[in-house]
């Protein structure tokens, strides 16, 4: 079981750890197995999308925001019932093939901490299971 | 396998079902490896949140309502076609890593079966997989 | 580790891939596990849905259009931005427990390709761990 500290700079972001992942992964000598990568908060998710043009996470900002907006009428008195229901919509978990000591992404995937309670600390725990 | 029977009494609700799938990981002795949580329905799903205050689930509640809401138009004539759609947005399957015989769950999550189309009789099926 | 090969023929389908992950599992001969299903887009998902009325899906399609719709304001220039919205809160991998060489799936379950930037022709990776 493998820990990552990742420190969030603002309320709404996502954090490209594909490098990080991959470096657990081979450093593990695990050559063909499957990744589980966990985030272990409430306003925060786990998930995989554009590694090229970063207007792509701009929108997707912008659009949670719009899915997942304040409302006067919340009960939960933090005030963050919106990253609550972002980070369900998003998911705690991803589940990733592992295949000759890789991880088996797509050519356009990169793995991403999303933030929807920032800034904070966060943890996300990495397990990859042999064969 | 493990299957988990739960009667849900309203039509949207959130089951912390956190004690009851700890409880069968430790029964397996299985000190290490990852738990699979499946629901094996379509107008229902699994999601982790807040453990804590349980405004936040009031408010989750009333924002997949709103989310996923009656159409006049909708064609699937059940009649819970939103039911259909706010479990898709949820997913059916989390893996939690299993350390020490623990779930290695943060602070502030639980394990809840998200009911959109109760009340009804619910399947939870656990998987424990040891390294 | 074995891959699916998806031609998908419109912008927004879902393709249900049931059987042909079923025959994976069965010629693997694994009889109990764990099966992973990974979709390597960023434009497509993979979902578990509605397997009796085709009307739930016609249904679904219209929603997401809604949830996930075209703006004017996005700035990833090649216009897809919804879709990589969509895929993202549909999710790239699942998890179905394996149990006497079949996946334990609902009555009521298929599994489906999300396609939300379609046509194209779509990957579709299956791995199988036996316990």
């Amino acid at each position: 079981l493998h820990r990552l500290s990742v420190r969030t700079t603002t309320n709404i972001q996502f954090i490209n750890l594909t490098t990080e992942i991959q470096n657990i992964v081979t450093g593990s000598k695990i050559t063909s197995g499957i990744c589980v990568i966990f985030v272990p908060h409430t306003t925060a998710g786990i998930t995989l999308n554009e590694n090229a043009d970063p207007a792509v996470l701009t929108d997707l900002k912008k659009e949670f925001l719009r899915l997942a907006p304040a409302r006067a009428d919340f009960e939960h008195n933090e005030g963050n019932s919106p990253a609550h229901l972002a980070a369900g919509l998003t998911g705690h978990s991803v589940t990733i093939i592992v295949e000759g000591g890789r991880l088996v992404l797509g050519t356009w995937q990169a793995i991403y901490l999303a933030e929807f309670d920032g800034p904070r600390l966060r943890d996300v725990l990495v397990k990859i299971s042999p064969d």
